[in-house]
């Protein structure tokens, strides 16, 4: 996201310009739009939003166990905030809320039963292989919604980086096979909420409205059915939370409940980008205030998650896509950018309600022990934090899988940062619940950073598939697509063969060059090898000191099955020596490479091409 | 020592071909020397070596308050253990032991009264500043003890780099002068222990008597008294201690008392060097076997601490140099080389008799984390060890300071990388127990390092004596020493005009070039004005975060008292933004440059030149 924040300067004078507590027109609207009996939490919090509702007295109809314990108002008088308590006990159906002022208003709000199928939210782990995608750049399903009449960015242009494209829910769902033959598991698309912003919305994480899927990439209704379609065919949905920030063009924010709901500054003020003051005992409080509440871009409003109404607001809402989709894991954005203590009582109250949810969050912090702080590690709570969050997307590994093969080998730098960033894994709680990526929407394609060498870029993805933790692609680096940020829309390009009319169509083997055709074959190759062998999932894995730019691990289970890895990030072949490693060669005679098929037949002589990674089947 | 490493192949060979267990000639000898009554452990164990003593019945002669509680043999029967107690009601005097076997002994051994003067073990705080120099090549006091007949090395050759070059306590002595003007407080030698080895015995680090002050540089009185009058001039002294390892021609290697006091291996096995093995929860248990019992070179078998009679002899060992010399803290070698519960031990022992002792480690780890497992630290117990190591040598930010003069700014790269070391000082229970410093005699030096930049060494130098910890400046830095390691003799040359005839004398104004001087009153004029300014000892540390190659913290505390230091890094003037320091500029109307004693009369115009540092005094 950080390069975005280069953009429109002019926006936010806009922005800032409008009346923060303006008349909103139109109907009554509640948030959560719609509830369910039998959730853990007996408490909802309705959000009411009509102009000059403030002045009405709230009741609701006698509902049995269902009770309205409190109507609070907020500074604006087109909110009211209702408190309903409802018990174990209350059944599904309409409540009925009266709003009683200048005149009468009536609701019919629903409960729901809980969908309680077992094939919902089921979590993520080691087992899976995780495919980020743009849902605005995949694949076009629908073009009939490409344009919403209505909506700010009302077209598409696909010759332009920064504008829609015309991709949706549709044109993932068309291309499940597709993921499925490439090994995939779990699909995570960048945010597919309403992101009705003028400019750029195609990117997805200024959310203008919490409870609907931006009806460019289909409906809320299509959205809960791409997750059971999923499931159906054995893939997993992750979901891209953003609570840091809203867009500019949330009703929330051009019609604020009130100011603390925002944290506001006299002119505008960007957020630091560094969560190292978070933690630095000599920060300057003024540079820990810049990160809290600074924004993180003009058009991106920072929430004050520290008033609890907002709090509340937040965690019901994705709860809400939860229980409403059955989605398997939160993918949350800007994860340090968040109020600490509101992250807190995220987590708590989100994993009491799903336990078997995923939660991985974005850290792009410096520094394991950093990265740590915001995962569940094994410190004591410091600045008055203790994370809950299970996993990280693993920004320190991907930091070192980009120096492995572009800077020289030294004590921990090139290759050798790859032992070092796993080393540190002793200050997680578990490491493996972490997600590393060579790349990912915000950071120039992996194949490009290593100089478009084709060898290169295969020595990352058997690092990837390999290593501990929870591998994640970046759509088309199985088929080549490359490019560098700056501007971000280079990264972001539109996967060949997901238009109609595409010259080009990479989804079948047939449109692919040879070079695209074999990148796509290791990828699928070590991708379903990792899926049918358990010992890459959750196999002990035992790392030795890199030298002479090798890096060498091994994955083993008491089962007796064993891979060992060998990167050779040099340009010459090495000579490995088997001693050092006779502790795992133990009991095995030969090997097979797992991308080639090539059989070594005597593990003593064990010599590695340059620029080559093994991943070899141990054999008896 | 890293670098010693690569000699001597020969030698070991010669080593290891002797008999383990051989018939030692010579009168007895019992470790410790003697001791004291009054000690807070009322345990002594005696290790007594006399051909063939094992044989030998030993009995203790009637002395009120001591009784010999028991008699230990060992594999050898060269020795015994004797365990004695002394209580607390014993008086000082001569303890009676008898040895009856084939023939019959009689030792008399020493109980001293302890020597409570206040000025003894006054330990090290960030009030101090320490002056690093290795004993042979700082000074020769006293030619007449350069060569020592009988030595291994009974040489001097000052045109050799690994040959003896005669410096000594007197030396050094001589000129506790220089040292006080200097603004020095502390002084570090070297080890000072005896080195009888056959080559390259000045480093120090290869012990062959754990009991004598190498007679090259004086004797065991000598230096007892070179303590005492260190603290009458109101300099400390540090005591350099190796644990890990002694010399190959230590009585206790060429006569062991078993097997078992070393890590023996069936060939001769390097450490590996990389403590990180020791907690990364991936390390191959070989790899973690080779650091902890791994040789750290070829003339210095290592310790097995794991055995509680080694332990004891080596506790016993470092009590007794303080007791009996009334030192002020200890530098522990290649701390996490050793036994990390015999640390532990050692640490409580030691500390719970002299609570006054300053601490400090050596622990050339990757990574803040990982140094801070060496020290104390907030982090629960990893792999069984928590240490209580006050605090570490603080290599971290010895990389960092490297960096931030040769390479470019980025995110977490050149002189940003000073922000984020400190950043990581959360870790720690206290990093200002810290040594921080720009070179030592194991790395280039760093004049060297910044490319004889001038410009540069003044930027370090002002980062050392103002940032957090306690500073460590090496000999002749103030000077313009510089040179490389590899080899290491290098950057430990003589100091010009510490030997009688030298032709540059750098001790006196008139030997110095105007850019020798200029450095030395650089150093001279921070020095002391740290030594007279409180707020740069214990004031607090706020820093900001860096950018555009410029570094900015400030040292301020809650007299009204504030130093503002501006690190700028670039090629280029840089303009600072007064409004991003407003909350540590208040109050502030103009400043002083500590260096220069410039005026700056205007805190709204912050204009700091191309590679230039800024030590200012805020003046209301």
């Amino acid at each position: 996201m950080k390069q975005l924040r280069y953009w429109f300067t002019l926006v936010f004078m806009l922005v800032q310009a409008k009346p923060a507590l303006s008349q909103a027109s139109g109907s009554m609207r509640i948030d959560p739009t719609f509830w369910w009996v039998g959730m853990k939490n007996p408490r909802l919090q309705l959000l009411v939003h009509s102009p000059g509702i403030a002045g009405s007295t709230a009741t609701l109809a006698a509902y049995p166990g269902v009770t309205l314990e409190g109507v609070q108002k907020l500074e604006s008088p087109n909110y009211l905030l209702l408190n309903l308590s409802i018990s174990a006990s209350a059944a599904p159906g309409q409540l009925k809320l009266e709003f009683k002022g200048k005149k009468k208003l009536s609701y019919s709000y629903e409960l729901r039963a809980r969908n309680t199928a077992p094939d919902r939210v089921q979590g993520i782990n080691t087992s899976d292989f995780i495919y980020l995608l743009m849902p605005d750049r995949f694949a076009n399903g629908d073009p009939t919604n490409d344009v919403v009449k209505g909506m700010h960015e009302a077209s598409v242009n696909r010759g332009e980086l920064t504008a829609r494209h015309g991709g949706d829910l549709k044109g993932i769902e068309d291309h499940f096979d597709y993921l499925k033959e490439l090994g995939v598991t779990t699909i995570w698309p960048t945010p597919l909420v309403e992101n009705n912003q003028p400019k750029t919305s195609y990117h997805g994480y200024a959310l203008t409205d919490y409870y609907k899927i931006d009806p460019r990439y289909g409906s809320n209704d299509d959205y809960a059915g791409f997750v059971q379609r999923a499931h159906q065919q054995g893939l997993k949905v992750v979901h891209d939370v953003v609570l840091n920030h809203m867009g500019s063009e949330n009703y929330l924010f051009r019609d604020q409940p009130a100011k603390d709901w925002f944290n506001q500054w006299p002119s505008f003020t960007r957020s630091n980008y560094a969560d190292a003051v978070l933690t630095d005992p000599h920060a300057a409080p003024a540079e820990r205030e810049q990160h809290e509440k600074g924004w993180f871009d003009l058009t991106m409003p920072d929430v004050n998650q520290s008033n609890p109404l907002v709090a509340t607001y937040l965690i019901q809402n994705f709860i809400w896509w939860v229980e409403y989709t059955g989605l398997d894991a939160f993918r949350i954005d800007t994860y340090p950018y968040s109020d600490r203590q509101f992250l807190m009582r995220f987590g708590d109250e989100v994993q009491a309600q799903f336990p078997r949810l995923g939660m991985v969050g974005e850290c792009t912090s410096i520094g394991v022990a950093q990265q740590a702080y915001f995962a569940r590690n094994i410190l004591p709570p410091v600045d008055g934090f203790k994370s809950n969050l299970p996993g990280v997307l693993d920004f320190q590994a991907f930091f070192a899988i980009t120096d492995a093969f572009t800077k020289e080998p030294g004590w921990n730098e090139g290759i050798n940062k790859l032992y070092y960033v796993l080393q540190q894994d002793w200050l997680y709680e578990d490491a493996t619940r972490n997600v590393v990526f060579l790349d990912n929407h915000d950071q120039s394609r992996f194949l490009s950073v290593v100089g478009e060498d084709q060898a290169k870029l295969r020595l990352g993805l058997a690092w990837l598939l390999t290593t501990r933790g929870i591998p994640q692609l970046y759509y088309g680096t199985e088929v080549l697509m490359k490019n560098f940020t700056n501007p971000d829309g280079r990264l972001r390009e539109d996967f060949p063969g997901g238009w109609p009319g595409d010259q080009q169509n990479l989804f079948t083997a047939a449109g692919r060059t040879p070079a695209q055709q074999a990148m796509h074959d290791y990828v699928r190759t070590l991708a379903q090898y990792r899926r049918s062998h358990p010992v890459l999932q959750t196999g002990q894995l035992t790392q030795y000191l890199p030298g002479e730019g090798v890096y060498t691990y091994f994955r083993h289970n008491d089962k007796g099955e064993a891979v060992m890895v060998v990167l050779n990030s040099a340009n010459a072949e090495r000579s490995l020596d088997p001693a050092k490693y006779a502790a795992n060669l133990r009991g095995f005679r030969s090997a097979r490479d797992v991308a080639t098929g090539t059989v070594l037949p005597d593990l003593n002589t064990l010599k590695v091409p340059a620029k080559t990674a093994w991943v070899l089947e141990l054999q008896k």
